[in-house]
């Protein structure tokens, strides 16, 4: 209906405020509050800041989060959240189990299967689920402010939040999450209400970024949501069985980010292709490498699909700060923007989505609910 | 088309950001660069500044604009830029010059006669023209930096920028403009690619305001652009003889707001209000006077309508600081939002403008040639 207009929005973000290299803009040092506020939060851009930003932090100048036996020690005792899927995507779309007839379904919005464990075991199972041969991927993480709730130990290794970004945003984290996987784990393209100070501690994490303005490109649709459970027999933590995918009852519907930018066979390539050209034939996203130490700023409402490489050692961590965003005007604009329907997103969404549920993609507009699923 | 998603767009702004009561947030003191950048510019929403700001400015501290013999002396054998109107509006809509049949016509953009004269002769004639009863309004005035480049003589009396919105914005004011009046001059709806610090110094203004989300309330078309100039017979400077209203040649069309949010009339009010439904029945702007002494903060791209109230001594004087707005996503929104048609809109703007070419309102997609027509 409007890609006309769609497509003129795309390229004028772009090329007055973005950027036209698909590049993140670098800073050699952090930016003051005044600067990072003026031009990367107000105008909704990202930015990496260089290790500078960090040397300064034990986590780094002691090299404290490279040592397994430091982690292991001061995490003994502690639990923690761990993230269970059989192929390390977690809020991600797979196919829906089954029909007891046998016949072909559609996709489901699957969660991981949540398990609290005491650290070293955790870390145990991140290694060894690494392997490509694992029925299973472990991912300690949990967006709860989990850092402050289940990693307190490691407190003092780092910043408690990210002084000029505070300074800027005019308040304290909301949350402060922390994330240890091994080289298998990614997530989908997704948004957060936040705005989010990303941290690599080890190893690297590899961003595929969209800004809000192209929307339209990732067609949003419901999808029923589903979790995987583990099998009773395998239920003990020492042995870490099957994955089974439970579609929630009663049926509940999740919107998300159709595309898939990196299909696994050249079949679902082309599937893929076909069905989101909005996606695969318009401007590449913005692209980017995290490395330990670096900073990236993720502004809110900006789509995010990562995933990671991991140290010497077989894992990555990270950790990242969420600060309240401000619903303000380009909240508002977004709204607007997605509650204009582009004629190729509706057609390829009805055919991308066979659980016969096709809506289009809409914003609670009552941003204190945040009522939002999340995952980065 | 899209009614239903401004109405929401329209709604969700106010809810969210602008506030719902029609008032113009009021601070009690000059705002910290941060907090200035970061709860208005980056939200776009303006803010009046109480005098606390001011008071130190020998304009205001030692009364200096409030005398015109000083005002007179010091800038004695200066010439200055005086825009001439029959009626005090310029750069409005107003109705063509009869037709050569007799006729009826439609509307056009009518700017007002440029004179340069002696000051002292300026001030005479603003206070002349202030008279109901005179055929022409003199409002000195130039929007090309005038303080600058004409009133040189009178930089001592105010500070040369706005320290903390120049250290939020990250640049000195691109042009600093004097405007000298009496009651009768008014400035039609229109908006300007700018973040303007606008600074009430005797009298005072009073201004409508509505946000960039609510666009299609001003119901924007092209008009044929023409210009007042004076009569040969009237033309020594002693002498204001009557203006005459010349269409450019070749035909030049101008975007500009059909809205007249006062007719003057019950006949204009009833026409307008059956053209202009979107603004006579909607959520009314946002009003405010600004006193002597105060600082409007009035956001790049917010459409706004000025009138004045003189001093006792029949003069309204007023200087604002226009820094440099950032062309940002915000913008790029904006320029999206403006390319969707709103039926009622549409319809409506068919009916107001009878010059045979009507356009939907449209920007141009390159900053830098800032090709606006400006007037407050």
């Amino acid at each position: 209906m409007a890609d006309e207009q769609l497509g003129n929005l795309w390229r004028e973000a772009r090329e007055l405020s973005f950027g036209t290299s698909g590049q993140v803009e670098r800073l050699e040092s952090p930016p003051s509050p005044l600067r990072f506020l003026r031009d990367f939060v107000a105008a909704n851009k990202p930015c990496i800041i260089s290790r500078t930003a960090t040397l300064h932090w034990p986590a780094f100048a002691r090299s404290l989060w490279s040592d397994d036996a430091y982690l292991r020690r001061v995490l003994s005792g502690h639990s923690v959240s761990v993230h269970l899927t059989p192929h390390g995507r977690a809020d991600s779309l797979v196919p829906l189990p089954p029909a007891p007839d046998g016949g072909a379904r559609g996709l489901c919005f699957a969660s991981a299967c949540v398990r609290s464990m005491e650290f070293p075991e955790a870390l145990s199972l991140i290694y060894d689920t690494g392997l490509p041969s694992s029925p299973v991927v472990a991912y300690a993480q949990q967006q709860n402010d989990c850092f402050r709730a289940e990693y307190s130990a490691l407190a003092m290794d780092v910043e408690p939040h990210i002084p000029w970004a505070t300074e800027a945003l005019g308040c304290l984290p909301e949350a402060v999450n922390l994330w240890i996987g091994n080289g298998r784990s990614e997530t989908s393209f997704h948004k957060d209400h936040y705005e989010n100070l990303y941290v690599v501690v080890t190893g690297e994490k590899h961003f595929l970024l969209l800004p809000p303005t192209e929307a339209h490109r990732l067609y949003v649709r419901s999808y029923p949501a589903a979790q995987y459970v583990t099998t009773p027999s395998s239920s003990s933590s020492e042995e870490m069985g099957e994955l089974k995918l439970e579609v929630m009852e009663p049926e509940t519907l999740v919107p998300w980010c159709s595309v898939d930018p990196y299909p696994p066979s050249p079949e679902d390539v082309a599937k893929q292709r076909s069905r989101f050209p909005l996606y695969f034939e318009g401007a590449k996203p913005f692209e980017c490498t995290v490395k330990a130490g670096e900073i990236l700023y993720l502004p809110s409402m900006w789509f995010h699909h990562v995933s990671q490489t991991p140290d010497c050692n077989g894992r990555t961590i990270a950790i990242n700060y969420w600060y309240d965003m401000v619903f303000d005007i380009k909240y508002a604009y977004f709204n607007f923007l997605v509650s204009i329907s582009s004629h190729t997103s509706e057609s390829a969404g009805m055919l991308c989505n066979s659980s016969g549920d096709v809506s289009n993609i809409s914003e609670d507009s009552e941003p204190e609910s945040k009522n939002h699923i999340v995952n980065a």
